[in-house]
């Protein structure tokens, strides 16, 4: 990625120039591997200083915006507070660090009233961190809905279109480089976790949350769900849902990663493959989604570069223009809410979120079963949309001894999820249920 | 929409003082009817100062910002001037102010050192400006591509969805109040032709180009033309279209507004009634869309407040804050480009442009009549995606007396539009040609 921003900066130099009045330069790099790095230097005539020393860079006064894009935690976290204790603007494509770090980092770029980027970090290139800033900046945000892992999209539309199973499509995702040899970050739905706490920091005005999350990945998906989905009207997407409720209690927020049932005639079920999209509902506007690539060494280096150039712009318009006490930070602060303006939100547990479910139960083929079945969601006052009784066929195929099993598939209303827990107790008690049941969360957007 | 603004100010005061770290007031509003106005005012308790003599307003020494919403040429023109030239720095919601007399307010805004936000102008309240202006700032854009007229984009998907007629769909537009009783700027291509230029003028830091814009309207649909789009797995869009070409006298550009079949598979395709949406293909990010809703009080209201609160938080930014003086124009100027650095791009004519075409010819059912056809095609080098012969019966049904005529359907692949116009010429000279051919424009993205 830093590669990335060098290529844009490099061959976009006129453009930019144009746009920001003024040229900016790549001066210095920390990099792993110096000799290699120094080549590609070299070799394209670019006046970069080659350093594997970062900290030599974010205490150095000749420099003004220091981007971080090396990744994980350390060193990432300390050589970041240290580029903002010497005054530098910060530009970082780190998720991980934003999501469990944000609020140190924050306080500090309020601290030495320096600019903090990170539109890298979240949805790769879309512009969706400066959206929902500064552009729904008159709105009180009810909801932030996205698919927001390029990967998990990529297996999910694969599942779909071409009916494969998960493993398979993995498989292939790694050998296109989509997906890492342990893929367990972008699959188990860490990495989108991530993108979903930062986004609902910036919707709401809310202090990082991450560790509170509910995530869950897409390893669990079965083939027939997807199908029976599909035969219901919905596709199968892996949902970042960061949601304003309002409890008994107060405001409350919704933060969940999962795989989500959602209608196919929405924006949202044709975003297909690597591609990302975030959906967002809010008071005055309406719903707005954007959409775009996810990832890509310049993709997101077209974001780091959207950032350095707001910089730009506003370090110019000031005689002063040399920080630290330059006084730029307050003008438009990481989150886009005045640091001392941030509200706790509680974060629901999931017991008490509430979405719709699909359900798939594996019964035996009996009299009454359907009736059983209906009878406990009934009583716990689940409202169905819909109950089908699939055929058995392709589920005996795959287990001779069990001919007389039948899958059950319904769809329910917006329901607390510990009523729904309870339902499927009851359901899985039954003699005539001997697998455990499949849950799925359902959204209507 | 002046409503919109006073609304969202008051209702989300809180949320946007969260934001901004001080409270926005409307403290003067002019209006066509102070009896009425004043009402309103009274009733919410507001302490807004009424007046219907806006030249008071945009000379009075005590307002930062101005936000016209009045419409039309004047006299929103010269209070714009008069605006700028006393310090105050405007928003707009005036899409024909902005497409025809940009290049003079920019000038004034540059002259004056003010900033002039137009959000509002193009795609109601989605923040398509501000992408393209600052969250693209890093690219070299390729094209702008949207569905910028809910009136249009209205009409066409009940054509679609429900098989109706144009003129049909827009009597329930107009009872609706999408439409107006003199629906010619929405539906024969002004409005969006307004928001396309300006679209153009930021995506290719060029001046406004209004008089040179290619216009065509959606009057001319015919429900069999939409019939026939959707069996070759296309939707006809009202779309804009700002591209750049290379061409052997050097760069230019594409600037059209026209029905238009896309494929069904694009996320364009998708977007129904009145809402908006704007692809943005661009060098270093790729392919990214917005999408919202694309007019209305609030959301037109939600752009203006964005435009507001961008400017607010770069007002506290400066210990200097009282306009004129206060040198924040340059920070962001009004193209997003430096005001010295805009590029004279020529506009293609209508000749010149290249684009696939969708046709259809109304033959006798004779021998040898699509051999004749396919051979004109094939002399102008005109190469085929699709031709198809259809079934002759709703032809005929509406035609009795010639019961022989048949209509012939042909998608060409991408082309000059000269060479186009001289195969339908040829073609139209048939003797088995009795109509003029239906000419549709066929854009892939």
């Amino acid at each position: 990625m830093g590669q990335g921003i060098a290529t844009i900066l490099s061959r976009n130099a006129e453009e930019i120039t144009r746009r920001t009045g003024r040229h900016i330069e790549v001066t210095h790099a920390a990099v792993r591997d110096v000799a290699k790095a120094q080549g590609v230097v070299d070799s394209h005539a670019l006046n970069v200083s080659i350093t594997d020393n970062a900290a030599s860079i974010v205490s150095n006064p000749d420099i003004d915006i220091v981007c971080e894009v090396m990744g994980g935690e350390q060193p990432a976290l300390d050589l970041s507070l240290t580029a903002l204790a010497h005054g530098k603007h910060l530009v970082t494509a780190n998720k991980a660090l934003v999501a469990m770090h944000g609020n140190t980092l924050f306080a500090a770029a309020q601290k030495y009233q320096v600019m903090f980027g990170f539109e890298p970090a979240v949805a790769g290139g879309i512009p969706v961190i400066k959206a929902i800033r500064e552009g729904l900046a008159a709105n009180r945000v009810q909801s932030v809905v996205g698919i927001i892992n390029g990967t998990g999209n990529f297996i999910l539309t694969a599942m779909s279109d071409q009916g494969r199973d998960f493993d398979d499509v993995l498989d292939e995702a790694q050998a296109l480089g989509y997906a890492e040899a342990d893929p367990s970050f972008d699959v188990d739905g860490i990495d989108a976790a991530h993108k979903l706490a930062i986004l609902a920091a910036i919707a709401f005005g809310m202090p990082l949350k991450f560790d509170e999350l509910l995530i869950e990945g897409i390893r669990a998906i079965q083939q027939e769900d997807v199908v029976y989905a599909k035969e219901l009207g919905y596709v199968v997407k892996h949902l970042g849902v960061a949601r304003r409720r309002e409890t008994e209690a107060g405001p409350a927020v919704e933060l969940r990663v999962h795989p989500t049932l959602i209608p196919q005639r929405q924006l949202l079920a044709n975003v297909h493959g690597v591609m990302n999209a975030v959906l967002v509902d809010c008071d005055a506007l309406g719903q707005t989604l954007y959409y775009g690539p996810g990832a890509g060494s310049e993709p997101t280096g077209s974001a780091a570069v959207a950032d350095i150039t707001d910089m730009v712009r506003a370090l110019s318009g000031r005689k002063d223009s040399k920080p630290p006490g330059s006084a730029v930070g307050h003008i438009l602060p990481p989150l886009g809410f005045q640091t001392n303006a941030l509200i706790e939100l509680p974060v629901l547990t999931a017991d008490d979120i509430e979405t719709g479910y699909y359900c798939r139960i594996t019964a035996e083929d009996k009299s009454g079963v359907m009736a059983s079945i209906a009878g406990i969601f009934a009583r716990h006052n689940i409202s169905l949309e819909a109950i089908r009784q699939q055929e058995p066929d392709a589920l005996n195929a795959a287990d001779e001894s069990t001919d007389t099993l039948l899958p059950i598939v319904l769809l329910s209303h917006r329901v607390r999820e510990a009523v729904m827990r309870a339902a499927i107790a009851e359901v899985e008690a039954l003699a005539s249920v001997p697998r455990a049941v499949t849950l799925l969360r359902v959204e209507t957007l």
